[in-house]
Protein backbone atom coordinates (compact mmCIF):
# COMPACT_ATOMS: atom_id res chain seq x y z
CA UNK A 1 0.00 0.00 0.00
CA UNK A 2 1.59 3.29 -1.05
CA UNK A 3 0.72 6.12 1.35
CA UNK A 4 1.15 9.86 1.36
CA UNK A 5 1.54 11.96 4.57
CA UNK A 6 -0.49 15.47 4.03
CA UNK A 7 1.06 17.34 6.84
CA UNK A 8 4.48 17.39 8.38
CA UNK A 9 3.49 18.19 12.15
CA UNK A 10 3.96 15.71 15.20
CA UNK A 11 1.69 13.41 14.90
CA UNK A 12 2.67 12.82 11.17
CA UNK A 13 6.31 12.71 12.51
CA UNK A 14 5.34 10.03 14.96
CA UNK A 15 3.13 7.97 12.59
CA UNK A 16 5.78 7.99 9.64
CA UNK A 17 8.57 6.49 11.65
CA UNK A 18 5.85 4.43 12.67
CA UNK A 19 4.68 3.26 9.67
CA UNK A 20 8.53 2.93 7.84
CA UNK A 21 8.89 0.38 11.04
CA UNK A 22 5.61 -1.73 10.46
CA UNK A 23 7.22 -1.91 6.86
CA UNK A 24 4.51 0.17 4.89
CA UNK A 25 5.57 2.36 1.90
CA UNK A 26 5.31 6.23 2.40
CA UNK A 27 5.62 7.89 -0.96
CA UNK A 28 5.36 11.25 0.15
CA UNK A 29 4.81 14.47 2.25
CA UNK A 30 2.71 17.24 1.83
CA UNK A 31 3.28 20.75 4.11
CA UNK A 32 2.57 23.73 3.01
CA UNK A 33 5.50 24.54 5.19
CA UNK A 34 8.58 23.56 2.58
CA UNK A 35 11.05 22.90 5.38
CA UNK A 36 8.51 20.86 7.33
CA UNK A 37 7.66 18.81 4.61
CA UNK A 38 11.53 18.15 3.81
CA UNK A 39 12.57 17.40 7.08
CA UNK A 40 9.92 14.45 7.45
CA UNK A 41 10.30 13.46 4.16
CA UNK A 42 14.51 13.01 4.48
CA UNK A 43 13.26 11.01 7.62
CA UNK A 44 11.40 8.63 6.07
CA UNK A 45 13.96 8.89 2.64
CA UNK A 46 10.62 10.21 0.17
CA UNK A 47 9.63 12.81 -1.94
CA UNK A 48 7.73 15.53 -0.68
CA UNK A 49 6.13 18.77 -1.85
CA UNK A 50 4.78 21.95 -0.66
CA UNK A 51 1.99 22.41 -3.70
CA UNK A 52 -1.14 20.39 -3.21
CA UNK A 53 -1.23 20.22 -7.39
CA UNK A 54 1.63 18.18 -7.09
CA UNK A 55 0.31 15.35 -4.65
CA UNK A 56 0.74 12.35 -6.35
CA UNK A 57 -2.32 10.77 -7.75
CA UNK A 58 -1.75 7.51 -7.71
CA UNK A 59 -1.26 6.44 -3.81
CA UNK A 60 -3.89 4.02 -2.17
CA UNK A 61 -4.13 6.04 0.97
CA UNK A 62 -3.42 9.39 2.31
CA UNK A 63 -2.91 10.08 5.63
CA UNK A 64 -4.46 13.70 6.21
CA UNK A 65 -2.88 14.61 9.36
CA UNK A 66 -3.29 18.37 9.80
CA UNK A 67 -4.95 20.43 12.39
CA UNK A 68 -8.61 20.03 12.60
CA UNK A 69 -9.62 23.43 11.30
CA UNK A 70 -7.32 22.91 8.17
CA UNK A 71 -9.22 20.14 7.22
CA UNK A 72 -12.66 21.35 6.11
CA UNK A 73 -10.78 23.67 2.97
CA UNK A 74 -7.97 21.08 2.77
CA UNK A 75 -10.12 18.16 2.14
CA UNK A 76 -11.34 18.91 -1.09
CA UNK A 77 -7.71 20.18 -2.66
CA UNK A 78 -6.46 16.74 -1.93
CA UNK A 79 -9.51 14.67 -3.04
CA UNK A 80 -9.57 16.27 -6.26
CA UNK A 81 -8.25 14.13 -8.91
CA UNK A 82 -7.47 11.44 -6.73
CA UNK A 83 -11.39 9.78 -6.19
CA UNK A 84 -10.31 6.16 -6.27
CA UNK A 85 -8.43 6.20 -2.91
CA UNK A 86 -8.80 6.28 0.21
CA UNK A 87 -8.79 8.83 2.68
CA UNK A 88 -8.23 9.21 6.15
CA UNK A 89 -8.10 11.84 8.61
CA UNK A 90 -6.64 11.75 12.26
CA UNK A 91 -8.83 14.53 14.05
CA UNK A 92 -10.19 13.15 17.00
CA UNK A 93 -12.43 15.95 17.23
CA UNK A 94 -13.75 15.61 13.92
CA UNK A 95 -16.36 13.42 12.13
CA UNK A 96 -16.11 11.13 9.39
CA UNK A 97 -18.53 13.71 7.90
CA UNK A 98 -16.20 15.95 7.27
CA UNK A 99 -15.53 14.29 3.84
CA UNK A 100 -19.32 14.29 2.65
CA UNK A 101 -19.18 15.98 -0.67
CA UNK A 102 -15.57 16.20 -1.37
CA UNK A 103 -16.01 13.51 -4.25
CA UNK A 104 -13.79 10.70 -3.27
CA UNK A 105 -16.26 8.11 -1.83
CA UNK A 106 -13.60 5.63 0.27
CA UNK A 107 -12.91 7.53 3.31
CA UNK A 108 -12.58 7.02 7.23
CA UNK A 109 -10.62 8.27 10.54
CA UNK A 110 -7.72 7.27 11.91
CA UNK A 111 -6.79 8.66 15.59
CA UNK A 112 -4.28 7.38 17.32
CA UNK A 113 -4.88 9.51 20.75
CA UNK A 114 -1.98 10.35 22.31
CA UNK A 115 -0.16 13.56 23.13
CA UNK A 116 2.54 13.91 20.73
CA UNK A 117 5.71 16.01 21.08
CA UNK A 118 8.75 16.05 18.21
CA UNK A 119 11.05 15.78 21.21
CA UNK A 120 10.11 12.72 22.05
CA UNK A 121 10.10 9.56 20.29
CA UNK A 122 6.64 7.63 20.86
CA UNK A 123 6.19 3.71 21.05
CA UNK A 124 3.32 3.44 18.64
CA UNK A 125 2.33 0.15 20.00
CA UNK A 126 1.61 1.32 22.88
CA UNK A 127 -1.36 3.95 21.29
CA UNK A 128 -4.57 2.91 21.03
CA UNK A 129 -5.80 3.64 17.56
CA UNK A 130 -9.45 4.21 16.99
CA UNK A 131 -10.87 3.74 13.24
CA UNK A 132 -13.61 4.30 11.34
CA UNK A 133 -14.84 3.86 7.81
CA UNK A 134 -17.92 5.01 5.50
CA UNK A 135 -17.64 1.14 3.64
CA UNK A 136 -16.62 -2.20 5.89
CA UNK A 137 -14.25 -2.83 3.21
CA UNK A 138 -12.36 0.19 4.06
CA UNK A 139 -12.68 -0.35 7.80
CA UNK A 140 -11.23 -3.92 7.48
CA UNK A 141 -8.24 -1.99 5.38
CA UNK A 142 -7.84 0.48 8.47
CA UNK A 143 -8.37 -1.83 10.90
CA UNK A 144 -5.07 -3.87 9.68
CA UNK A 145 -3.30 -1.12 9.14
CA UNK A 146 -3.83 -0.01 12.33
CA UNK A 147 -2.91 -3.30 13.73
CA UNK A 148 0.49 -3.43 12.30
CA UNK A 149 1.61 -0.42 14.44
CA UNK A 150 -0.45 -0.73 17.21
CA UNK A 151 -1.51 -3.80 19.52
CA UNK A 152 -4.71 -1.95 20.42
CA UNK A 153 -7.46 -0.50 17.79
CA UNK A 154 -10.61 0.06 18.41
CA UNK A 155 -13.56 0.66 16.03
CA UNK A 156 -15.48 3.86 17.25
CA UNK A 157 -18.45 5.82 15.75
CA UNK A 158 -17.74 9.53 14.93
CA UNK A 159 -20.66 10.20 17.68
CA UNK A 160 -18.49 8.11 20.47
CA UNK A 161 -15.03 9.83 19.05
CA UNK A 162 -16.40 13.19 20.23
CA UNK A 163 -16.86 11.94 24.12
CA UNK A 164 -13.24 10.10 23.35
CA UNK A 165 -11.80 13.35 22.62
CA UNK A 166 -13.26 15.57 25.18
CA UNK A 167 -12.35 13.00 28.07
CA UNK A 168 -8.40 12.91 26.45
CA UNK A 169 -8.54 16.49 27.20
CA UNK A 170 -9.31 16.16 30.59
CA UNK A 171 -7.18 13.02 31.35
CA UNK A 172 -3.98 14.74 29.53
CA UNK A 173 -4.33 18.12 28.88
CA UNK A 174 -6.05 19.48 31.82
CA UNK A 175 -3.52 17.14 33.77
CA UNK A 176 -1.34 18.45 32.20
CA UNK A 177 -2.21 21.79 33.46
CA UNK A 178 -2.08 21.26 36.92
CA UNK A 179 1.31 19.87 36.61
CA UNK A 180 1.96 23.18 35.27
CA UNK A 181 0.60 25.10 38.09
CA UNK A 182 2.58 22.41 40.65
CA UNK A 183 5.67 23.61 38.73
CA UNK A 184 5.21 27.47 39.05
CA UNK A 185 4.25 27.02 42.67
CA UNK A 186 7.73 24.68 43.34
CA UNK A 187 10.10 27.47 41.31
CA UNK A 188 8.57 30.55 42.97
CA UNK A 189 10.34 28.53 46.07
CA UNK A 190 13.41 27.27 44.17
CA UNK A 191 12.06 24.07 44.79
CA UNK A 192 13.06 21.57 42.08
CA UNK A 193 10.22 19.70 40.07
CA UNK A 194 11.82 16.58 39.98
CA UNK A 195 10.48 15.99 43.64
CA UNK A 196 7.00 15.95 42.13
CA UNK A 197 8.15 13.03 39.65
CA UNK A 198 7.19 10.04 42.52
CA UNK A 199 3.82 11.43 43.10
CA UNK A 200 2.85 11.99 39.38
CA UNK A 201 3.85 9.12 38.91
CA UNK A 202 2.40 7.34 41.66
CA UNK A 203 -1.24 9.43 40.95
CA UNK A 204 -1.02 7.95 37.60
CA UNK A 205 -0.58 4.44 38.39
CA UNK A 206 -3.18 4.50 40.64
CA UNK A 207 -5.98 4.63 38.79
CA UNK A 208 -4.73 1.63 36.79
CA UNK A 209 -6.50 -0.71 39.83
CA UNK A 210 -8.73 1.48 40.87
CA UNK A 211 -11.24 3.88 40.03
CA UNK A 212 -10.48 7.93 40.18
CA UNK A 213 -12.79 8.54 42.72
CA UNK A 214 -11.93 5.58 44.88
CA UNK A 215 -7.95 7.17 44.43
CA UNK A 216 -9.04 10.55 45.06
CA UNK A 217 -7.08 11.74 48.63
CA UNK A 218 -6.10 15.40 50.00
CA UNK A 219 -7.69 18.46 51.69
CA UNK A 220 -10.38 18.78 49.55
CA UNK A 221 -12.37 15.58 49.53
CA UNK A 222 -13.33 16.03 53.31
CA UNK A 223 -13.32 19.66 52.16
CA UNK A 224 -11.13 20.86 54.70
CA UNK A 225 -11.71 24.31 55.39
CA UNK A 226 -8.87 25.38 57.10
CA UNK A 227 -6.07 23.93 54.64
CA UNK A 228 -8.16 25.64 51.84
CA UNK A 229 -7.94 28.97 53.44
CA UNK A 230 -4.35 28.36 53.89
CA UNK A 231 -3.66 27.46 50.48
CA UNK A 232 -5.78 30.10 49.07
CA UNK A 233 -4.07 32.70 50.86
CA UNK A 234 -0.65 31.35 49.41
CA UNK A 235 -1.91 31.78 45.90
CA UNK A 236 -3.47 35.05 46.73
CA UNK A 237 -0.39 36.70 43.82
CA UNK A 238 -2.10 34.54 40.95
CA UNK A 239 -6.31 35.11 40.78
CA UNK A 240 -5.99 32.52 38.15
CA UNK A 241 -4.18 29.66 39.83
CA UNK A 242 -6.55 30.43 43.00
CA UNK A 243 -9.90 30.44 41.07
CA UNK A 244 -8.95 27.22 39.66
CA UNK A 245 -8.00 25.59 43.06
CA UNK A 246 -11.37 26.89 44.52
CA UNK A 247 -13.53 25.40 41.33
CA UNK A 248 -11.50 22.25 41.23
CA UNK A 249 -11.73 21.54 45.33
CA UNK A 250 -15.53 21.94 44.74
CA UNK A 251 -15.74 19.90 42.42
CA UNK A 252 -13.71 17.20 44.25
CA UNK A 253 -15.61 17.62 46.95
CA UNK A 254 -19.38 17.09 44.71
CA UNK A 255 -17.78 14.15 43.15
CA UNK A 256 -16.64 12.33 46.14
CA UNK A 257 -20.59 13.18 48.15
CA UNK A 258 -22.19 12.25 44.30
CA UNK A 259 -20.62 9.04 44.89
CA UNK A 260 -21.84 8.08 47.77
CA UNK A 261 -25.05 9.04 47.23
CA UNK A 262 -24.96 6.78 44.00
CA UNK A 263 -23.64 4.30 46.49
CA UNK A 264 -26.68 4.50 48.31
CA UNK A 265 -29.37 4.39 45.59
CA UNK A 266 -27.64 1.38 44.91
CA UNK A 267 -28.21 -0.37 48.01
CA UNK A 268 -31.83 0.75 48.05
CA UNK A 269 -32.25 -1.08 45.01
CA UNK A 270 -31.21 -4.39 46.54
CA UNK A 271 -33.38 -3.52 49.33
CA UNK A 272 -36.56 -3.66 47.15
CA UNK B 1 14.64 3.55 68.86
CA UNK B 2 11.21 2.48 69.84
CA UNK B 3 8.72 3.81 67.81
CA UNK B 4 5.18 4.56 68.90
CA UNK B 5 2.43 5.18 65.77
CA UNK B 6 -0.48 7.99 66.44
CA UNK B 7 -2.94 7.37 64.13
CA UNK B 8 -4.00 4.21 61.77
CA UNK B 9 -4.89 5.64 58.69
CA UNK B 10 -3.40 4.97 55.20
CA UNK B 11 0.04 6.87 56.02
CA UNK B 12 0.38 5.01 59.22
CA UNK B 13 0.02 2.17 57.57
CA UNK B 14 1.96 2.21 55.22
CA UNK B 15 4.45 3.96 56.96
CA UNK B 16 4.38 0.97 59.94
CA UNK B 17 4.97 -1.64 57.10
CA UNK B 18 7.81 0.33 55.71
CA UNK B 19 9.61 0.95 59.29
CA UNK B 20 9.12 -3.07 60.12
CA UNK B 21 10.63 -4.11 56.89
CA UNK B 22 13.51 -1.42 57.83
CA UNK B 23 14.17 -3.41 60.93
CA UNK B 24 12.54 -0.38 63.44
CA UNK B 25 11.00 -1.46 66.34
CA UNK B 26 7.26 -0.06 66.06
CA UNK B 27 6.26 -1.28 70.30
CA UNK B 28 2.56 0.42 70.03
CA UNK B 29 -0.07 2.08 67.65
CA UNK B 30 -2.60 4.26 69.11
CA UNK B 31 -5.93 5.38 67.58
CA UNK B 32 -9.08 6.66 69.15
CA UNK B 33 -11.08 4.15 66.94
CA UNK B 34 -10.19 0.59 68.28
CA UNK B 35 -10.80 -1.08 65.02
CA UNK B 36 -8.43 0.30 63.43
CA UNK B 37 -5.73 0.62 66.15
CA UNK B 38 -5.67 -3.58 66.76
CA UNK B 39 -5.73 -3.98 62.72
CA UNK B 40 -2.72 -1.72 62.46
CA UNK B 41 -1.17 -3.37 65.67
CA UNK B 42 -2.35 -7.01 64.32
CA UNK B 43 -0.22 -6.39 60.75
CA UNK B 44 2.58 -4.82 62.63
CA UNK B 45 2.92 -7.56 65.91
CA UNK B 46 2.49 -4.57 68.99
CA UNK B 47 0.33 -3.49 70.91
CA UNK B 48 -2.25 -1.09 70.68
CA UNK B 49 -4.59 1.25 72.66
CA UNK B 50 -7.63 3.98 71.70
CA UNK B 51 -6.87 5.70 75.02
CA UNK B 52 -4.07 8.36 75.00
CA UNK B 53 -3.57 7.96 78.64
CA UNK B 54 -2.20 4.25 78.01
CA UNK B 55 0.17 5.26 75.01
CA UNK B 56 3.44 3.84 76.82
CA UNK B 57 5.74 6.45 78.25
CA UNK B 58 9.04 4.88 77.06
CA UNK B 59 9.50 5.12 73.97
CA UNK B 60 11.94 7.18 71.49
CA UNK B 61 9.81 8.54 69.24
CA UNK B 62 5.83 9.25 68.78
CA UNK B 63 4.89 9.37 65.04
CA UNK B 64 2.00 11.85 64.60
CA UNK B 65 0.36 9.74 61.61
CA UNK B 66 -3.19 12.02 61.68
CA UNK B 67 -5.36 13.97 59.81
CA UNK B 68 -4.21 17.68 59.87
CA UNK B 69 -7.07 19.58 61.72
CA UNK B 70 -6.42 16.72 64.68
CA UNK B 71 -3.06 17.68 65.46
CA UNK B 72 -3.28 20.45 67.81
CA UNK B 73 -5.96 18.97 70.00
CA UNK B 74 -4.09 15.54 70.13
CA UNK B 75 -0.15 17.10 70.72
CA UNK B 76 -0.72 17.79 74.30
CA UNK B 77 -2.28 14.80 75.18
CA UNK B 78 0.21 12.66 73.65
CA UNK B 79 3.36 14.58 74.46
CA UNK B 80 1.79 14.98 78.28
CA UNK B 81 3.96 12.76 81.05
CA UNK B 82 6.30 12.25 77.59
CA UNK B 83 8.67 15.35 77.57
CA UNK B 84 12.04 13.54 76.64
CA UNK B 85 10.66 11.84 73.55
CA UNK B 86 11.14 12.68 70.40
CA UNK B 87 7.50 13.45 68.46
CA UNK B 88 7.09 14.41 64.81
CA UNK B 89 3.59 14.79 62.53
CA UNK B 90 3.47 13.70 59.39
CA UNK B 91 1.36 16.85 57.87
CA UNK B 92 2.63 18.74 54.88
CA UNK B 93 0.34 21.43 55.33
CA UNK B 94 0.76 21.94 58.77
CA UNK B 95 4.15 24.42 60.34
CA UNK B 96 6.70 22.83 63.09
CA UNK B 97 5.39 25.15 65.32
CA UNK B 98 1.97 23.26 65.97
CA UNK B 99 4.15 22.09 68.56
CA UNK B 100 5.19 24.92 70.77
CA UNK B 101 4.06 25.24 73.82
CA UNK B 102 3.48 21.66 74.54
CA UNK B 103 5.72 20.97 76.64
CA UNK B 104 7.92 18.88 75.14
CA UNK B 105 11.42 20.52 73.49
CA UNK B 106 12.29 17.90 70.62
CA UNK B 107 10.31 17.83 68.13
CA UNK B 108 9.89 17.74 64.42
CA UNK B 109 8.09 16.95 60.91
CA UNK B 110 8.46 13.88 58.56
CA UNK B 111 6.34 14.56 55.80
CA UNK B 112 6.42 11.42 53.36
CA UNK B 113 4.95 12.66 49.54
CA UNK B 114 2.78 10.46 48.43
CA UNK B 115 -0.99 9.52 48.04
CA UNK B 116 -1.92 6.81 50.22
CA UNK B 117 -4.71 4.33 49.96
CA UNK B 118 -5.40 1.23 52.26
CA UNK B 119 -5.95 -1.22 49.41
CA UNK B 120 -2.61 -0.45 47.59
CA UNK B 121 1.01 -1.51 49.15
CA UNK B 122 3.50 1.39 47.79
CA UNK B 123 7.12 1.26 47.69
CA UNK B 124 7.91 3.64 50.45
CA UNK B 125 12.01 3.60 48.83
CA UNK B 126 10.45 5.57 46.30
CA UNK B 127 8.98 8.28 48.13
CA UNK B 128 10.28 11.42 48.78
CA UNK B 129 10.30 12.08 52.49
CA UNK B 130 10.56 15.77 53.94
CA UNK B 131 11.97 16.52 57.37
CA UNK B 132 12.76 19.62 59.75
CA UNK B 133 13.29 19.48 63.41
CA UNK B 134 13.41 21.80 66.23
CA UNK B 135 17.05 21.25 66.88
CA UNK B 136 20.22 19.85 64.70
CA UNK B 137 20.68 16.43 66.65
CA UNK B 138 17.25 15.74 66.07
CA UNK B 139 17.50 16.65 62.64
CA UNK B 140 20.30 14.20 62.18
CA UNK B 141 18.21 11.50 63.48
CA UNK B 142 14.92 11.92 61.69
CA UNK B 143 17.25 12.22 58.49
CA UNK B 144 18.62 8.67 59.34
CA UNK B 145 15.44 6.88 59.98
CA UNK B 146 13.92 8.50 56.39
CA UNK B 147 17.04 7.40 54.82
CA UNK B 148 17.03 4.08 55.98
CA UNK B 149 12.87 3.71 54.37
CA UNK B 150 13.17 5.82 51.68
CA UNK B 151 15.85 6.75 48.93
CA UNK B 152 15.17 10.43 48.96
CA UNK B 153 15.19 12.58 51.78
CA UNK B 154 15.30 16.41 51.46
CA UNK B 155 15.04 19.00 54.74
CA UNK B 156 12.56 22.05 54.23
CA UNK B 157 12.02 24.45 55.90
CA UNK B 158 7.80 24.45 57.13
CA UNK B 159 7.62 27.70 55.15
CA UNK B 160 8.34 26.09 51.51
CA UNK B 161 6.95 22.91 52.48
CA UNK B 162 3.50 25.08 52.98
CA UNK B 163 4.44 25.37 49.10
CA UNK B 164 5.70 22.22 48.45
CA UNK B 165 2.19 20.57 49.85
CA UNK B 166 0.30 23.27 48.04
CA UNK B 167 1.91 21.65 44.77
CA UNK B 168 1.60 18.64 45.81
CA UNK B 169 -2.63 19.24 45.77
CA UNK B 170 -2.45 20.38 42.18
CA UNK B 171 -0.30 17.50 41.26
CA UNK B 172 -2.07 15.11 42.26
CA UNK B 173 -5.64 15.87 43.69
CA UNK B 174 -6.52 18.12 41.06
CA UNK B 175 -4.81 15.75 38.31
CA UNK B 176 -6.80 12.93 39.65
CA UNK B 177 -9.78 14.83 39.63
CA UNK B 178 -9.27 15.47 36.04
CA UNK B 179 -9.47 11.34 35.23
CA UNK B 180 -12.58 11.16 37.30
CA UNK B 181 -13.98 13.92 35.05
CA UNK B 182 -12.67 11.73 32.25
CA UNK B 183 -14.05 8.78 33.27
CA UNK B 184 -16.98 10.21 33.85
CA UNK B 185 -17.57 11.37 30.41
CA UNK B 186 -16.62 7.47 29.13
CA UNK B 187 -18.97 5.91 31.31
CA UNK B 188 -21.82 8.00 30.48
CA UNK B 189 -20.93 6.54 26.80
CA UNK B 190 -20.11 2.85 27.60
CA UNK B 191 -16.12 3.44 26.53
CA UNK B 192 -14.08 1.44 29.18
CA UNK B 193 -11.67 3.98 31.04
CA UNK B 194 -8.91 1.56 30.63
CA UNK B 195 -8.73 3.14 26.85
CA UNK B 196 -7.29 6.33 28.39
CA UNK B 197 -4.41 4.85 30.51
CA UNK B 198 -1.81 5.17 27.54
CA UNK B 199 -2.75 8.91 27.18
CA UNK B 200 -2.38 9.10 31.10
CA UNK B 201 1.04 7.31 31.49
CA UNK B 202 2.69 9.36 28.60
CA UNK B 203 1.17 12.82 29.94
CA UNK B 204 2.70 11.93 33.44
CA UNK B 205 5.82 10.56 31.34
CA UNK B 206 6.39 13.28 29.41
CA UNK B 207 6.86 15.87 32.57
CA UNK B 208 10.05 13.66 33.46
CA UNK B 209 11.83 14.73 30.13
CA UNK B 210 10.34 18.26 29.74
CA UNK B 211 8.64 20.92 31.52
CA UNK B 212 4.94 20.20 31.94
CA UNK B 213 4.86 23.72 29.44
CA UNK B 214 6.74 22.31 26.63
CA UNK B 215 4.94 19.38 26.76
CA UNK B 216 1.28 20.88 26.86
CA UNK B 217 -0.66 20.21 23.48
CA UNK B 218 -4.45 20.00 22.31
CA UNK B 219 -6.96 22.72 21.54
CA UNK B 220 -7.14 24.97 24.37
CA UNK B 221 -2.97 26.05 23.81
CA UNK B 222 -4.04 27.44 20.35
CA UNK B 223 -7.38 28.54 21.71
CA UNK B 224 -9.26 27.07 18.75
CA UNK B 225 -12.86 28.50 19.54
CA UNK B 226 -14.43 25.63 17.29
CA UNK B 227 -13.33 22.57 19.24
CA UNK B 228 -13.48 24.64 22.85
CA UNK B 229 -17.32 25.74 21.90
CA UNK B 230 -17.78 22.26 20.63
CA UNK B 231 -16.60 20.44 23.88
CA UNK B 232 -18.59 22.78 25.77
CA UNK B 233 -21.73 22.03 24.12
CA UNK B 234 -21.34 18.71 24.63
CA UNK B 235 -20.94 19.39 28.80
CA UNK B 236 -23.81 21.12 28.47
CA UNK B 237 -25.84 18.63 31.07
CA UNK B 238 -22.79 19.14 33.79
CA UNK B 239 -22.51 22.86 34.72
CA UNK B 240 -19.54 21.81 37.03
CA UNK B 241 -17.38 20.05 34.69
CA UNK B 242 -18.27 22.72 32.07
CA UNK B 243 -17.04 25.70 34.10
CA UNK B 244 -13.62 23.47 35.11
CA UNK B 245 -13.57 23.04 30.81
CA UNK B 246 -13.22 26.34 30.47
CA UNK B 247 -11.37 27.96 33.02
CA UNK B 248 -8.36 25.44 32.81
CA UNK B 249 -8.97 25.89 28.53
CA UNK B 250 -8.28 29.55 29.62
CA UNK B 251 -5.43 29.13 31.96
CA UNK B 252 -3.48 27.08 29.93
CA UNK B 253 -3.80 29.72 26.89
CA UNK B 254 -2.82 31.99 29.14
CA UNK B 255 0.20 30.24 30.52
CA UNK B 256 1.37 29.63 26.95
CA UNK B 257 0.77 33.23 26.32
CA UNK B 258 2.97 33.99 29.93
CA UNK B 259 5.59 31.69 28.95
CA UNK B 260 5.87 33.20 24.78
CA UNK B 261 5.92 36.64 26.85
CA UNK B 262 8.61 35.40 29.11
CA UNK B 263 10.74 34.14 26.07
CA UNK B 264 10.30 37.48 24.72
CA UNK B 265 11.76 39.32 27.42
CA UNK B 266 14.36 36.91 27.96
CA UNK B 267 15.41 38.12 24.30
CA UNK B 268 15.17 41.44 25.22
CA UNK B 269 17.48 41.14 27.84
CA UNK B 270 20.09 40.10 25.49
CA UNK B 271 19.89 42.36 23.41
CA UNK B 272 20.68 45.19 26.13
Amino acid sequence: MKIVLIGAGRLATCLGAALLRAGHEVVQVYSRTRGSAEALAVRLGCEWTAVTDEVTADADLYVLAVKDEALPALIPQVTGGREQALFVHTAGSMPLSVFEGCGARRYGVFYPMQTFSKERETDFRNIPVFIEAACRADEETLHALAASLSDTVYVLSSEARKYLHLSAVFACNFVNHCYARAADVLAAHSIPFEVMLPLIDETAAKVHVMSPRQAQTGPAVRYDRNVLARHLQLLQGDREAAEEYELLSRGIHNLSQAGAECQESAVNLKKR
